[in-house]
């Protein structure tokens, strides 16, 4: 495997080599790699050479160093598609072999006093709405916060199991809403105090803001919806 | 303006006034904010009330306090869509009433050694590409570091004056291309020692990566192209 009079540094073959290793899935489930010395005597060269070849992987983001853990193949980012159809997080979880979790922060009433969601919504001043926040996890793990504001004759939404039911699957086939996606932007930002503490990440935390608006076939206005989050565990597919 | 007598706070009075003030352009082209003393005259309320309104100003993203220089309204984000159609930098500019600017870090021909290009293009192994390497600027602000990859039979393209033109409006207008869009996808990132030094910005800053694919008319490959930069200067317009 590592060819001791070839012209290529040994850490760079040892790089291949894992590379190799990598692609033929010979790292276990926990995707973690083994420890310098093992990979010392398996790959027969110093634990130097190790070290500068696993600190280039580290480089190069294909591999993670957990403190007091030890390394470990960088989990792939989830893809998510952001074309023309209106995607739930619970089949974007499907698509991406995690299961979808919620967490329900407010089911509510209420008179929205953010500008940007009365404009899309276009209701009047002082003009009620229903809010469902929620917390949307992967795998058991919080990865964005959504924020849905709906007319009011969408009242009956709040009575319905919000933690284990897909809205959108709900909307669809349990009401027969065929949704239309509308306008889609997307923002940087940081994570504020609330964002950071619900998504058990640091304040400042870089992460993204997708704010949608989608619609009924009919062209009314279904909902919007703020979803703050997915960070750096994403590559998003724009066409 | 300010009612003393109503049971409004008098900051949240203050904040209303000032984004009346902003509404109606009060503030000079600088975008600078007076003075507290100045704020505290013009209002007719205590610097306290003052400093707590525009903190609370800076808390919606509405001010930004630039440290020894005052504060100043928050440049609006530039716009970005994202849509089928294949713009460039220039133009992305010219729609967002800035100059475009660039700066040539690299054009040559040189073997891809990312399987990323190698891929996009269907180079085989060890094949030559041109490379074109573009600082991009706004306004003289450097934005965006562009890392363009084209086929052999473009090496014309290294000859252009590659600072002053748009290399899309050359190709279209002087080559008579016709190009497509292909693929795009998007993905947060923090900024390496050579992005930062490149952008201006300290390391690990989060930005924007977008690896975009563009076609001819006829299907062969164009170029790839990936972009990083962007930050939290601008809104990207999906749908």
């Amino acid at each position: 495997m590592i060819d001791f009079n070839s012209m290529v540094p040994l850490y760079q073959q040892v790089i291949e080599q894992i590379m190799i290793d990598i692609e033929h899935n010979k790292f276990d489930k926990t995707r973690r790699l083994p420890t310098e010395d093992e990979m010392s005597r398996n790959y027969g060269v110093s634990r130097i050479t190790i070290r500068k070849a696993v600190s280039e992987l580290a480089n190069r983001g294909i591999v993670v160093k957990k403190q007091g853990k030890g390394t470990f193949l960088k989990t792939p980012p989830m893809k998510k598609v952001l074309n023309n159809s209106a995607m739930s997080f619970t089949n974007l979880c499907h698509a991406n072999g995690k299961v979808a979790g919620s967490k329900v922060l407010e089911a509510s009433i209420c008179i929205p006093e953010d500008t940007d969601v009365i404009e899309a919504l276009g209701l009047q001043e002082g003009e009620k709405a229903v809010r469902i926040r929620r917390l949307r996890y992967a795998d058991g793990k919080p990865l964005v916060i959504e924020d849905n504001y709906f007319p009011l004759k969408y009242s009956y939404l709040i009575g319905i199991d919000l933690e284990n039911k897909s809205l959108y699957s709900y909307l669809e086939t349990e009401q027969g809403i065929n949704i239309i996606s509308g306008h889609l932007t997307m923002r940087l930002i940081r994570a504020n105090n609330n964002t950071a503490h619900l998504l058990n990440v640091q304040r400042n935390t870089p992460m993204l803001q997708l704010w949608s608006t989608n619609l009924c076939e009919n062209g009314e206005i279904l909902h919007t919806c703020r979803q703050v989050g997915y960070g750096e565990d994403f590559d998003f597919i724009i066409r």
